[in-house]
């Protein structure tokens, strides 16, 4: 196809959820087409939610044309050719089957499913279907990272040899927090499966599969209040740490925590190699700072990159260096590189597959944390 | 009107010039209604170019339905309530005087024009239009902005005695950048009009009028190559340097230099009064820093604050703190002030009247270079 | 004994060793009591190195009165009081001990042997002798670690819930260098022994004994070069990752890397509480950053402290805050509570008795390492 | 002489004054030949202070073999060859010019005296007695602040053409502090006298001549208390502003500010050239940050380099990088430099000429500010 015939070209979406990252894929589909040029424009056709009255709301308020409480009539809909699901998790497999079913492309948001059972099945879905089928791992859109993975790419750092990677929140760092469904065991195994996925996703892009693991969960607070304000036993572990052996022999550690008061957004890396290394921290996704050992000792140092049109595809929201992007315009980049999918372009994307190989380390690390040793995160079956 | 008739109601939007600042403003209008759930939708009405074809070609790359070679045409049109105009500065009076004439509201980017005459005429014509008409000072818009605002208005630091503003950007920095307009004369003085009018903004909100100033200008290379690689002399200064008194007695300083290597975004406030200090710098616009000279010496420390949904607007963008916004999201928020202004409510926006301040500033600043002594701003004539 | 005799008094050191160490301790014996006025000031008795013509070079060097080639002749030495030893590891048990037997105080590098049955000779001659037995562990005395100590203490991060540590220098991160006795197995364990045992020192002091251990390492490079420029098997491990349960419930990861590019003499902190978290990193030893979870959210951040008089013993060295302290500094600190401790005064130091529990852990995480399993560091004997 | 004759010989030294800079000036006269192999070994001969008592305790605290209360028995004494001179600054021209002419070199603590005439009276002396004369101004000793003139030397920034320098501390930030002889026109302008020395030290080393001054002094707080509580007018100016030209036509500013809160040792450098920028801040003085012009874009930033072996003469003091030298060592490399001076050798101090170019830059500030236009600093005399 032409690039003009791409640019006349427009695509239906459908969008289940309208939570934080349901008005995040709204806001996705409404500006993408505005800041690129080379992708279709989006109709903002059908939006769900769990009342009429409450879809009618959000669908004015988001600026979808219909509404609806049923989502299997959104996923029928022709008009929709591909479908944002951003409920709770739990909801993740049953809709993404049977929109893939329907013939439509899949943007679901991560993770896939709390059982491994049902990403196997999201991902066969995807398979049998010949559909797109992405996962919202909108961290490896960054141009800061995309830079991160040039430079390994191009032996900036020489042969990687050790990665430290973090991820630090604190919206569960109040002991007085009332127990919620994220303390309750059906929500999953707690920060391992909340967190730890996401730079998952950035060690999948730099290395490649996770060989082995060792986990250590822990809970800083055994209860919680519950609503009578009693003490109610935490079911899910607010704090894991983890080491890794990654693919190519790299050896890594994963530490993350959703109680860390003072930790916002933090995603912090340290990629050491023979040749330097490299820092990145999300809180600061503007930067990153990379060693090179070589010239004189006197002159090495840790220099510091403020991203910029010379870090792609920045240049697409702004031609000067140094200005920012935000977590939101990820989310652009992540509904552009899915609509490049769809039109059969290469594209930066996490699909199913992608996301089965994270899942199956994050419950590989389960099972080691249980064991209390080593465990093999096995060969992807299929 | 009430919240439900604001929401129904749409806005029509012209927009003229499609460059840097053009996309900007176009993807503000794409997304401000999503974003903010209080505002009218806007519709992208028309757009105009220097050529019939150019501007057909942008007008569907942004989402606008019409387009025009023709600006007297858009402002004329009556689907169009409001215009962006986004062209090189000197067209900013004819353009904007015309459109406030033609009963429109204006969304002008800064400055307001290279004549202190020209910019007069401009609040002239507002003010006789009765119509909104706003200048693009987007820096005020940010949420770590807002919030020294509140803590200096809180009295957290006490009563400020100086303030130290910095903006820096390297475009100019290469001696063997070719000359350009923005060497010549004609484009004004250079780094004291391109620049200081940017921070002079953040100070005329934090502290009212610029009461007096002594300015230092310098060029970093008396000559640039010319097409022909000939040397050619610069006609305007890339660094200046600004002793300020300000309203209050607020003693202050103000380096400007677009020729400074390795600064892309920088725009730094060092704020101190009777009972601590705020730190800010625009190159990492989601942080604030605070001291408080309170409790023991041995606590007391800047206190590094990322933005979050405490810190208004952010929470429109995102619900999760430290997850950062970006430069377009200021446009954004502006783009929504101007909105609430048009409705009639209040807003924070650098009205054509505030704007001229900013230029008046700007014009004594360069008197007092050539006089080699302070020159007062003068009252506010009108 | 009064505070004049204190200062009237002298007292007798003997120095074995002049490397690294050695200048440092020299340094510390050489002015510690024109910093602290408390303590005796020192006689520089006697030095001794590996050969008579430069051990009289050094003495004449740093200060000393007499050299010698035989350290026994050192230790047996009536006007020496008490004996530095900076010499490599594996003499440090002969040297000690036999120092302690002579009646000897003794002031003795980390670690305290590559052998855990030494290290429990030294500590058990250490017993018998009733002299003062203190190891080199010198980040302990940082002002800002000490501030760190009294925050914990206070309760101003509420309850602590985990730690991590990372300990990082980049001398063995060059694949070229050298095979040398740093990669040979009679070293000991690599980065284990080398570098866990400082970030141990700083977890004994705020949280008591680890519990249990696991441990992986790894080596960056299977061979260096020898002499003769073929490669060579490396015997150590330059890369250690270390998880920990430790005394009270914390948990805690420990990262230590010797071929870290980009890493000087990092050794960071973070530290997460019910109410708070701090944090540290030894390469910006003048500063602490604690973040407090209380008052507004939109005014926590975490605030940067500077050390200053404030934060004992800041003070003896300087009035002014924020001016900073160095490395040696440490060492000068370390010197006074060494003295403080002969003087039977409370002091601030890290006794044999203390050493001990730090090689323990290191060993058992070897152990960890070699099975693969978590291993309990076990109760201390005797 | 031979490098053993030198190590061989010592050097007899007087103290006047034990306050903050006495005590530096003592640590430095102790430690100095330990530190550095290449120096005569300092005997601590005589020390003065304004009580017989007081004089005694502080040489027995400071390791001075006699004490006394005239200053002129001091420097009268043959034991002393060069005078340590470290009394408030009203008292450095008679005891500066008493000790040149008994034929003592002389070390005195900066600024050189509140009077310029008095300045001028001790350069002559100094330059009369053919003594060495040097001033305390030790932050031209930091190796990171050597690098910096290495750096600007070799061109690594191509042509400098901006500098901006600030010194701020908060020592006078408190409006409750009480009326001093700080506050006491006595004392002399206030920041101007205080602060502004040390930039400018720092400025004459990288760009020579101050050639002309501009500048706005004001006064946080009109009053503070006096003894009875009752508010007292100030006299001196505790911020001041100065616009400068240098030497080479360098287009500079410095800000300084004894009234600053959060500021406790700040003294920041931001120096652009045509090829680069630098960029210090003495808050972390074992870091220097350099920008390069040079390579693609999308690699350029700032380079933190942390200082080590690599950077002249840190490697005195410690092998390792990264590991920080403090506030005090710098006097100690002052020390050295002086002796070396006293020995003929190559060496980097501040003359009491250099001295007098500072002295005559802040005077000629001060005239600007009395009458609000540019001064020249002039040609120095003689």
């Amino acid at each position: 196809m032409s690039g003009a015939d791409k640019q006349a070209r427009s695509i239906g979406v459908g969008l289940i959820g309208t939570g934080y990252m349901g008005k995040c894929h709204a806001l996705a589909w409404t500006s993408v087409r505005t800041v690129f040029g080379d992708v279709a424009r989006p109709r903002l056709e059908f939006l769900c939610e769990v009342s009429e009255d409450l879809a009618r709301e959000r669908a004015q308020a988001l600026g979808f044309a219909r509404a609806t409480a049923d989502w299997r009539a959104l996923i029928a809909d022709p008009a929709v050719d591909v479908v944002s699901i951003t409920t709770p998790n739990a909801f993740h497999p049953e809709m993404a089957i049977a929109a893939l079913e329907a013939g439509k492309h899949v943007w679901c948001e991560k993770p896939m499913a709390p059982a491994l059972a049902d990403a196997r099945a999201m991902r066969a879905a995807a398979r049998a279907s010949g559909r797109v089928a992405v996962l919202g791992y909108n961290y490896i859109q960054n141009p800061a990272f995309r830079h991160i993975e040039a430079l390994i790419a191009q032996g900036a750092i020489g042969t990687p040899v050790q990665l430290r990677a973090e991820m630090d929140e604190d919206f569960m760092a109040d002991a007085a927090t009332r127990f919620s469904w994220k303390s309750a065991a059906p929500s999953g195994y707690g920060a391992l499966d909340d967190f730890a996925v996401h730079p998952l996703s950035l060690i999948q892009r730099l290395f490649g599969r996770v060989e082995r693991v060792f986990c250590d969960m822990a809970k800083p607070y055994a209860t919680r209040p519950d609503d009578a304000g009693a003490p109610r036993a935490v079911e899910t572990h607010d704090m894991a740490n983890l080491l890794l052996r990654l693919e190519g022999g790299v050896q890594a550690s994963l530490l993350v925590n959703r109680a860390a008061w003072g930790r916002k957004g933090r995603i912090a890396l340290q990629i050491f190699g023979s040749k330097g290394s490299i820092l990145y921290d999300q809180e600061r996704m503007n930067e990153v700072e990379i060693y090179r050992a070589d010239g004189a000792a006197s002159g090495q140092g840790y220099t510091r990159i403020l991203t910029g049109p010379a870090h792609e595809p920045y240049d697409a929201f702004l031609p000067a260096p140094g200005h920012g992007l935000g977590f939101n315009d990820l989310k652009v980049i992540e509904c552009r590189e899915l609509l490049r999918a769809i039109d059969g372009a290469p594209a930066r994307v996490v699909t199913f597959d992608d996301g089965l190989e994270i899942e199956r380390a994050v419950h590989a690390a389960a099972r080691a944390f249980e064991a209390g040793r080593w465990e093999d995160v096995g060969a992807l079956d299929g």
